[in-house]
C-alpha cells in the first residue's frame, strides 16, 4: 500500500516554475466557480505520518488559493467546550458550508490510529471507530460534499532525517517534540494501523490518495493537482446526470515514476542454476505440502500480468510439483451467463478451495480494475468501489486460514513484442495470439497506470503483490516458486 | 422500535379471502416479469424471534409464488464443505442469480445475535460483525438486487404462548426444542441486542420491516404485499432514471392499525390533581437539577406533535422549573441560508448544549422524516437514510452522557379543528394559525404514517419515544413532567 509513496519522488525546480502558475490559476478559477455555484463544499482532509509535511502542505494550499473561501482547521487538544460534547462536535461546527472549501489537518483519523497504536483500544474497537468515521464521510458525501483525503507517508529512514534535520536547525528544533520521537520509534507499528485504516475507510466516494512526503514540490504538486482535478471534474458534471459519477477521479503520479518502472527487468538467472533452483523449490513445495499442519490451511494463488509474461509455463512449474487431486486451475476469461447473473465476485467466491487445497486463478478477480476500467467495460464508481469489496474478499479467506499469494508478471513492451512475433510464427504456439492481445498493447499506458493503481489500493500487509521481473522465463518462475514456498511457511509457522 | 409490533395485529378470514388471489396473481405476474427481463435478482430474509412463524412464512410465499424462480435456503449447522470455506461462503454459494427470487430462513445474522446474547462475543465484535454484514449487503444492493429483510416480532407473553401451543399438539412438539426455551428465558436480552442490531443494519437501501408474528394471515398478508411493493416498484422504474430511487418502499400496515390510533385519547386531569402535580413534578425537576452529579450530564429534550398539540405551552411548563442560564428553546422552523448549506443534521449539531444545560427543541431534526417527507421536500433516499443518520446522532449524544428524551404531543383531528378555529377568534393567538397549518391538516392521513414510520424506526431503548395523548393540556403537561424527571431521575442512578 506504501510501496509507491517510497519510491523517491521528486519534482525539479524548473518543472515546479512552469507547473505553478498554471495549477494557481486553475485553483482560484474553480474556488470562484464553486463560491459562485454553492452546489457543494470541499472536505480537504491532510493527515500522515509525523513531520512528513502537513503543516506546510496546507499553508501553501492557503497561500495558492483565495482565502476567502477556504478555511482552514488545525484541531489539536479539545477545549473545554468541546469536551462537553460529543466526538464529532467540533468537526461538525468545522464544515465548511457549500461554496467553500475547508481544510483539516488534525481530523477525526488521528485519535483512533494513536490509541490503537498505543494500545488503548482493541482491533474491535478501532474498527468500530473507523466505521462510525465511514458513515460520517458517507453523510457528507450523500449530502454532496466533495470529500477528499491525502495521506503524507514517510518511510522510516526518510522520517528519521527529517526529524534530525528539523532538530539541527535552530528555527525548527521546537517542532521536533518528545512524542514525535515516541511515534517514530513505534514506526512499524503506526504503519501496519495506518495501513489497516486507510484500507478499510477508502471507500468509492471518499477514497484516500497516498503521497509521498520528503519532497516538498512534489507533495505540493500532487496534492494541489489532485484538489483541482476533483473539484474541476464535479463543478463540471451536468446536474442532469444526477451524481451518475460522484466519485473523484484517481490522478496518475504527476512525476511519472512509476513503481512499475522501478523494476529491474534486465535479471536473469542462467540455466544451470535454473534447474537446481527449480528442483530445490520444487522439492520443498512438495514436502510443505505434506506437512502436517498443512490440512489446516488452503492456498489461493493469483496470477495477473501483461499479456505474454509467461503466466501458464509459470504455472505449470507450480503444478508439478503437486498431486493432481489436490489443485485446481481457474482460468479466468470472459463470464458465463451464470457468473453475469451475480455479483462480480460470485464467480470467485465459488472457487474458493477447500482445506489442503490449491486454486490457481489464471487471471483474477482483479480484472475488474484493470481490463475493465482500461476498456470501459464497467462504470468508474463500480471499479472504485471493487477495491474495498477485493480486500473485504481477501480478508475473509486470510481469516479464514488460506494462504493468498499474488503475483503480477511484468514483461517490457519490447520483450513482449518479441514474444507476439515468436508466437505467431510457430504453429502450436499461434493459438496464444489473438487481435486483442494486439488492441490490448496500444493501450500499454493505461495498464501501466491500472496495475500501480492496484498495487497502491490492494497491495496490504497481509495480502501483499509480489512483482515479478518476467523478461527472463526463468528467473520469473524461481521467483514465483521461492515466494509461495515462503508464503505457505510463514502461514504454517503461525 | 418494537411497539408497533405488539399492537395486536389481525386479519379477518373475510379480508383475507378478499385479499389472497390478488396477491398471489401480482406475486406471479412479478415473477414473471423478473425471470424475463433479469435485471435483478430478490434476496428476500425472514428472520426474528424463535416460533413466530417463519418457517411457515416461507411455506406460503413458496405456495404462491411459481416455484421455478423461487429458491429456499433454511440454512443451520455449517456442512463440513463449509466449515472449510470463510464463514460468508455458504451464502455466496446460495445468492439467487438476476431473474430469480431467493429466500433464506437462516440467515447471516443468526450466529452474530445469539453469540452476543450468550456473551460469546463482546458488544464491539458485534458490531464489527455488523459492519461487514452491511457491506455484504450494500455490495449486493449496488450490484443492483433487491434486498428485503422481514423481522417478525413476538412480544414475550405471545412467545410462551406460541411455544406451549406447539407443545401442547403432539403434531407441533417435535418443533420446540430446549434450545427454544434457552432463548426464551433470555428473551429480554434477545430482544435488546436484536433492537441494537436492527437498527445497526436498517440501511436506506435495505431496511428492515418489523412484522407482528402472532396471527399467521396478517403476518403472510403484510409480508406478501411489501415484497410485491417492492419488486413492482423495482420491476416498473425505467433504466434511465439511472437507480435514482432504488430504495424499497415502506408500506403502510395493511389492518390500518397504527400505533396512534391505540392511544387512550379520553384522558384528562382535573384542575386540582393537575396544579397539586404540577407543583410537585416541578419541583422536582428543579431539584434534579441541582443534584450534585447533574454537572456531568446535560439534557435534550425533543418536542414533536400535531399543529396546535400544546408544544409551546408544555415547553413553559418545563421552564418555569429552571433557572434561565441554564436552558434555551431552540424553535425548528425553515432552515437559514447558513443551515441551508451545510449538511442537514449541521443545524442541530451546533445547538447540543454543555454540560448542566437543557437545549429544547420546539420540533427538531425528525422534520426529515415528517414535513420533508410528506410534503416532498427531500428524495426518499435522503429522507429513508435519515433514520440511520438520527439513530446515529442521538447514540452520538447519548455516550456523551446526554439524555435525551423525546416526546410525541398527539390530538384527535376534532380536536385540532376546535383549536384552531378557537385560534381564529382570539386576538392574540392569531398569528399562530396560518394557511400552512390548514393546508397540513389536508394530509392528516399522511402524516399519521410518516409519524408511526418514525416510532418505528427511532424508538431505541437509549432513545425511546414517549407519545403523549395530549387532547386535554392538563393531562399532557404531566406527562411530560413527569417523564422528563425519571429520564433524569435514571441518568443520575448511572
Amino acid at each position: 500500500m506504501f510501496e509507491s509513496a517510497e519510491l523517491g519522488h521528486k519534482i525539479s525546480k524548473q518543472v515546479w516554475k512552469k507547473e505553478v502558475p498554471g495549477l494557481r490559476e486553475g485553483l482560484l478559477d474553480a474556488q470562484l466557480d464553486l463560491s459562485l455555484a454553492k452546489k457543494f463544499s470541499v472536505v480537504i482532509l491532510v493527515a500522515g505520518v509525523d513531520c512528513a509535511g502537513k503543516g506546510e502542505t496546507v499553508n501553501i494550499l492557503n497561500e495558492w488559493m483565495d482565502p476567502r473561501y477556504i478555511e482552514t482547521h488545525a484541531l489539536r487538544e479539545l477545549t473545554d467546550e468541546e469536551q462537553e460534547r460529543p466526538q464529532m462536535w467540533r468537526y461538525w461546527r468545522a464544515l465548511p458550508p457549500q461554496g467553500k472549501v475547508g481544510v483539516f489537518i488534525g481530523t477525526w483519523y488521528s485519535a483512533p490510529l494513536v490509541d490503537n497504536v498505543y494500545g488503548t483500544i482493541k482491533n474491535a474497537d478501532l474498527d468500530q471507530q473507523l466505521e462510525r468515521i465511514i458513515r460520517f464521510e458517507k453523510m457528507l458525501c450523500d449530502e454532496g460534499a466533495l470529500v477528499l483525503k491525502f495521506w503524507l507517508h514517510l518511510s522510516k529512514d526518510e522520517q528519521k532525517k527529517r526529524l534530525k534535520l528539523l532538530e539541527s536547525d535552530p528555527k525548527t528544533r521546537w517542532r521536533v517534540t518528545d512524542t514525535d520521537w515516541d511515534h517514530y520509534k513505534k514506526y512499524s507499528k503506526f504503519r501496519k494501523v495506518s495501513e489497516r485504516m486507510l484500507r478499510s475507510t477508502s471507500t468509492a466516494e471518499s477514497p484516500w490518495t497516498i503521497v509521498e512526503g520528503s519532497d516538498p514540490r512534489y507533495r505540493y504538486l500532487t496534492i494541489g493537482k489532485a484538489i483541482l482535478g476533483s473539484m474541476r471534474q464535479r463543478l463540471d458534471t451536468p446536474d442532469t446526470l444526477c451524481h451518475k459519477d460522484p466519485v473523484p477521479p484517481i490522478l496518475p503520479t504527476i512525476d511519472n515514476l512509476l513503481i512499475l518502472k522501478t523494476l529491474d527487468m534486465t535479471k536473469k538467472l542462467k540455466k544451470a542454476e535454473y534447474e537446481s533452483e527449480l528442483e530445490k523449490y520444487q522439492g520443498k513445495l512438495n514436502l510443505l505440502t505434506r506437512h502436517s499442519d498443512f490440512k489446516k490451511l488452503s492456498v489461493v494463488v493469483a496470477f495477473e500480468g501483461n499479456d505474454a509474461a509467461g503466466k501458464g509455463g509459470t504455472i505449470r512449474r507450480i503444478t508439478q510439483a503437486l498431486d493432481a487431486r489436490q489443485y485446481r486451475i481457474i482460468p479466468v476469461a470472459s463470464p458465463t451467463d451464470e457468473e453475469r447473473a451475480q455479483p462480480y465476485m460470485w464467480r470467485f467466491w465459488r472457487n474458493i478451495p477447500r482445506k489442503s487445497r490449491f486454486a490457481i486463478f489464471d487471471r483474477t478477480w482483479y480484472g475488474r480494475v484493470l481490463v475493465e476500467r482500461v476498456e470501459g467495460y464497467c462504470e468508474r464508481k463500480d471499479w472504485m468501489r471493487a477495491y474495498g469489496e477485493i480486500n473485504d474478499f481477501e480478508e475473509q479467506m486470510i481469516r479464514n486460514k488460506t494462504v493468498v499469494v499474488k503475483f503480477w508478471l511484468s514483461i517490457t513492451r519490447e520483450e513482449q513484442l518479441r514474444r507476439f512475433k515468436e508466437r505467431e510464427k510457430i504453429g502450436f504456439k499461434r493459438y496464444k495470439i489473438t487481435d486483442e492481445d494486439w488492441r490490448n498493447r496500444e493501450k500499454w499506458d493505461d495498464y501501466e497506470l491500472a496495475v500501480c493503481d492496484m498495487i497502491d489500493r490492494t497491495s496490504t500487509e497481509i495480502a501483499p503483490w509480489t512483482l515479478v521481473e518476467a523478461n527472463d522465463k526463468n528467473y520469473a518462475r524461481i521467483k514465483v516458486l521461492k515466494t509461495l514456498c515462503e508464503q505457505i511457511e510463514k502461514a504454517l509457522e503461525k
